[in-house]
């Protein structure tokens, strides 16, 4: 029994040995020149450190100064960040064939112009927290917007891997934003830039597009999608303008779609919950269902009287 | 090479220490007072093992009796539970300048008034149980729904959170519904009242608002909103009536959103998938969207006979 | 005051086990008999290393050969999932009463023939990259897609799952496919059959019900339910196919749904966004919403020249 169960096992390895030499893109043996998630996780949550530095508790606190407790939290950073821009710089054009030393390099002064940028990320996630703050009526205090509403989360990783992104770093940004995709249910790409005073309710289910702009002070709701009209062009539509131009100001209740390159919503709209927009919207506009038409029946074991139908029918013209 | 880096590594940290140094509420620099996450989602983890004694395993089970086990569990449970308590109460304006002593006793005193309650939230959960057997055919047995379904999962901490939230604990019962709706893309704010057998089919997107109530015997699907009409007033709505309230026996289809803090949908009311309902819905009414217009194309690679289309014509206006 | 605390626990032990003993399910002590949730996930992060052998790091390869490494892997999980699939195979009718040997040799039949489909599963999932490649113009590499992409991921889980599903094995794949649902927010029934280069855009909001059926290169975006039309019937319904079949080259936009166990959509199919079908969809069918109407007002201290509006009347007539 256990000579024939070994024997069974071996012919598993012989099968798969065989399958992952079939030289399809599944098969390839590459493990060491990719990021390690892990180690992108480990870096947001220290960035989410030194981005909130009172806010997430450290043990350290009680043994170093602030200083100190900083400088070796970026130099922590630093060097990660370094290890991880260098693997995945060997998948641009430009590093390809570039000897270690020059990507090391290249990974060091991207480490270094991020890092510099933290003051100007602080700076908008400041105003996001405020947004927040002024947005929800259900807001206890700031401390539980930062500590538990899943859209400054989003936005906050956004944020950072949009500054990785238009340093030219491949992957790691995607990586970050989906990590924070899966604990939200948001997802944006690191490509969508965004304004100030930016608030995201409940959240999930929404997708903004990697072309995306977003004005000042806007506020969307879950389920909404900032999306492309179609990608059937596939990989001939990289780096096209394919997703919407939101202005100052707008706010997009939950499930609305605003979809197209060439899509400019403008400055002080309000889009109704459901909306389905593929034009352009002028400033000031309030845009909503008209009339959305429904049907009822009743049961007959709870039947209404004929005057609460009548009165129905009125009812059900809404918005 | 190395001194350079060590430079602009020193540059980093004065420009951060200076971006501290603003006042923002981002620089608040106060890492003690605040309740601990990995603390909260610790606690969620105890409650459930005393929710559900049986079904989660734990190694303790071959050692000690049921009695022994239960007891250790919830001397540690109402431990790290006053603990969290004691912090969070600092928030409240009522405990903002009281003593420590104060704030501790009244911590112990919430935190067995909770404990108390477990029985009756263990006698709701016993029948949203069964409410999810009943509901899905997909169903195998109920150690399925209490293993796998995300819905069982939300609704148990929302009943956890909102016995807290009625007990005035700030922050800690909005961190345990958002860790939920992290887990389940689920967001039931803790304020929210529901009633027995309550059902939730798939979830993610699902919203339900703080002030929301729901009767008996309800069963609501994946992205289903019961929101507020609108939040324009921020902080100055708090604690204000914006959401709907859902009478017993009612069936909320996918991606529905009913809105507003004066809506009540009544007894036995069914509202179907995608329907946008502002104003309130009488007892026993079907709720649908009537005639949702489609128009069609054709790919001229795949033609249809011309009676196709006429014939398509018809199942176009569906429903 | 110590002994008065006391007291109140011991009191609470007393009420929680007379809780406990009032024979309900939730009461239930049956610690031994199910699967162990850590154990299905680690099963799952094993097994996705056998699916791409190169891509996800381990450290072990600095010290094995591949061969080695894979054995190693494949041994641990043959045994670890024998044991788990015994575990759950008591809840079946056919092994309720059977002895642990019996149990136990079906067990490894089931695990052998599981491991022996994993080349058909590669086989699968490496059209699936290379779907999510050709209609993603977002896509850096295939690397990405791999690492990053939660809809792979999802689809990856529940290719797995299927075949444990169509083996017989209870909950295991649920357990399993709501791991995956957790994570990305995806939620496909282990008993949906999919076909090659399946492509699951964003993802967010997805269900995918346990009787659908799936062609090939079928492209689906979040939001999208392929769903029963009702589940009023309980657990009358089930093993009654109750969800749509989809043809081949289908792509159905984000929010739409497709709901019901006749509804045939037929190839070349193109399902617009929010679009609500409730009947089948000839072939080369392009199905949108028409003229989804909708009104504005304008913000009075935003005005628009009458002129706008008269252009805006237009445009508002979208789609």
């Amino acid at each position: 029994m256990a000579h024939r169960l070994e024997k069974r096992i071996n012919g598993l390895v012989e099968s798969l040995m065989g399958d992952y030499s079939l030289g399809r893109d599944i098969d390839t043996i590459n493990p060491f020149t990719h990021p390690d998630k892990k180690a992108v996780t480990d870096l947001l949550d220290k960035l989410r450190s030194i981005i909130y530095p009172g806010v997430f508790r450290n043990s350290s606190y009680r043994y170093y100064t602030i200083r100190n407790h900083i400088s070796m939290l970026l130099e922590d950073v630093l060097y990660n960040l370094i290890a991880q821009i260098a693997y995945v710089l060997k998948y641009t054009d430009d590093y390809a064939g570039a000897s270690s030393e020059e990507t090391r390099a290249r990974a060091e002064e991207i480490a270094l112009e991020f890092l510099e940028r933290i003051p100007k990320i602080r700076e908008f996630i400041d105003t996001d927290v405020q947004a927040a703050f002024d947005g929800d009526p259900a807001a206890f205090n700031k401390e539980e917007i930062i500590f538990s509403y899943p859209g400054l989360y989003a936005i906050m990783v956004a944020r950072i891997a949009h500054e990785l992104f238009l340093l030219g770093v491949p992957l790691i940004p995607r990586m970050m934003t989906e990590h924070a995709h899966s604990l939200t249910g948001i997802d944006i790409h690191p490509g969508a830039s965004i304004g100030k005073y930016f608030f995201i309710d409940h959240g999930t289910g929404i997708v903004i597009g990697e072309t995306t702009e977003i004005g000042n002070n806007v506020k969307i709701y879950q389920g909404v999608t900032l999306g492309a009209l179609s990608t059937r062009g596939g990989q001939q539509l990289r780096n096209k303008k394919r997703h919407p131009t939101i202005r100052d100001n707008v706010t997009i209740y939950s499930g609305a779609s605003i979809l197209g390159g060439e899509t400019v919503v403008g400055e002080n709209v309000v889009i109704g919950g459901n909306v389905f927009i593929t034009k352009s919207v002028p400033d000031g506009a309030r845009v909503s269902i008209k009339n959305q038409e429904l049907r009822f029946n009743y049961d007959p074991k709870h039947p209404l009287a004929q005057e609460d139908f009548q009165q129905a029918e009125d009812w059900y013209y809404i918005i």
